[in-house]
């Protein structure tokens, strides 16, 4: 995988700062069960509101079961299609949006999925994975497909795979994949005691 | 901090493993500037749909500017401020609502600034500091207090500092600081391929 790590005005945890969206992957080589298990291990010890753990994942192996990958692939929008095409495992995040002890909605349902698939990502980057999340999916087909119940939302699908060189990619994707990572300046996001004033202040 | 690593069907990476959401903290003992921005820069370098970082987080620090830490500890719940009360940083999580760059609704506002604070939770632990996030708190009065315009949501309050020994709490909050750290199996959240089919099977 191409080396980009965080920019940063302080030094941060390796894993953190080493983890990108890449669209590289080597079709040929799966993900193996230990693997599999430990992204699913990360993701299920994130923090919850109440000990709700309101995240359900669908996993997806086409070294598995390719035909049911397929169907969770052929929710993807094109663009996706043209990189995750080599991924190994697809995952489907959601979200309940109500508690599961008292069925009360839960304000917290994303907020929390959002927390466990970006635990999920830093365990595949600490294995020297690729794993990749995309907004860019059908949910209402989604949902239709693999029978997700109405209380749950389709939040994000994830690629997960092996690295590949970036010149297995096309001259599109392989300038996204080479271009140097971008964030916000600290001080646009992040305020002192008040709303606005920014922390360097 | 007491050691309480999350019990896995396979290793998962050290810092994913020891990160839990403690209460005890030394309240002597500030949290310095080279840690802040490391908490900080972790959550700046999360991912996020269309690259649109939605998250605005206030960070109150009460060895730098007590009145203000005060005024956030004042809108969250009486039974958070038992412990919180000995904490070195407060922080508010918020989620815009809406895309940066055209306004339009941003149904990933929520989720992406979960995986924010998860990274900054997690330099927590991986720099031996306590960070623990509540939803116990007031909203409606974090918003009037501090001006926090309507398009973002007040997500979470995260207080960070340095561990202290369990002893330090009182009887309820010792019994949970020591108790076993629970998840639901991990079956009951993880499915293979389809709906509701646990990933063992």
């Amino acid at each position: 995988m191409t080396h980009k790590p965080a920019q940063t005005t302080v030094p941060i945890h390796e894993t953190i700062a080493n983890r990108w969206s890449g669209r590289a992957f080597d079709a040929a080589r799966p993900v193996n069960r230990e693997q599999k298990f430990a992204l699913m291990e990360a993701a299920r010890w994130a923090p919850s509101c109440f000990g709700d753990e309101p995240w359900r994942f669908i996993v997806w192996d086409r070294h598995h079961d390719g035909a049911a990958w397929d169907k969770a692939f052929d929710c993807l929008g094109e663009w996706n299609q043209q990189w995750v095409k080599n991924a190994a495992l697809l995952l489907l995040a959601t979200a309940d949006s109500r508690f599961r002890k008292n069925g009360k909605p839960n304000a917290w349902g994303a907020y929390d999925t959002g927390a466990a698939s970006e635990n999920l990502c830093l365990q595949a980057a600490a294995m020297g994975l690729v794993a990749h999340q995309m907004g860019g999916f059908d949910p209402d087909k989604t949902r239709r497909t693999f029978a997700i119940p109405e209380p749950f939302q389709c939040m994000a699908m994830i690629a997960v795979g092996h690295p590949a060189p970036a010149d297995t990619l096309n001259q599109e994707l392989k300038d996204a994949e080479l271009a140097p990572r971008m964030r916000q300046p600290l001080t646009a996001n992040f305020f002192a005691a008040e709303w606005g004033r920014p922390v360097d202040a």
